[in-house]
């Protein structure tokens, strides 16, 4: 198998919500593998393949603090990933601008039909 | 295998070159899938499988028209992408902010520097 491209490495890691959980907690600072692993009913190897995942995804960067191995999260690839998806944002605000429209066609149409009804 | 959630199958779906390079050329408009399949060098079944991925991830949507299959793109789930990946622009911000920072302060000294240097 072919070492996948960077973008393609990141999305990988990024599909799992337990990796993405990881993620949300290191927003709020550095902690250590056990710190990281509380909330997850998981047992600490399949905790650590999580981080694993990440770290090869330089999602995460791991240091040993004296018996502590510590994290800390990487957000450069979420940049890239941010920036990939703003390519299509014209497309999904097209989408939004199409319902709008139809929403006030709705309410133009229910209008003009109250005040047929009460010509009536 | 539990179903994943809607982010990681998106995810897990753009987690691929070709995945990625079929949703940039649908930018320009519904096409079919041998229109598709034409700039990779890449058997119809293998360009299929990947269309499947696709549209499990909702990133697609396939009709048939005639005889023909056509595709096209559906942001929807790319802005929930952008969305989950805008919860970490700060991160990646404060670190451009910290880089800026060291690079004015690595001119001041070499000014200093500089000063120092025609005043022997």
């Amino acid at each position: 198998m072919p070492t996948p491209d960077p973008l393609s490495t990141t999305f990988a890691a990024l599909a799992d919500p337990t990796r993405r959980a990881i993620l949300a907690r290191l927003v709020a600072g550095e902690c250590s593998v056990t710190e990281l692993a509380q909330p997850f009913k998981m047992s600490m190897p399949a905790v650590s393949k999580h981080l694993r995942v990440l770290e090869r995804a330089r999602l995460i960067v791991r240091r040993r603090d004296a018996q502590w191995r510590r994290c800390r999260i990487d957000a450069g690839p979420l940049k890239d990933v941010a920036n990939w998806a703003e390519r299509y944002r014209h497309l999904w605000e097209a989408r939004f601008d199409r319902l709008d429209k139809y929403l006030e066609e709705l309410q133009t149409k229910e209008k003009s039909h109250a005040r047929k009804k009460r010509r009536q």
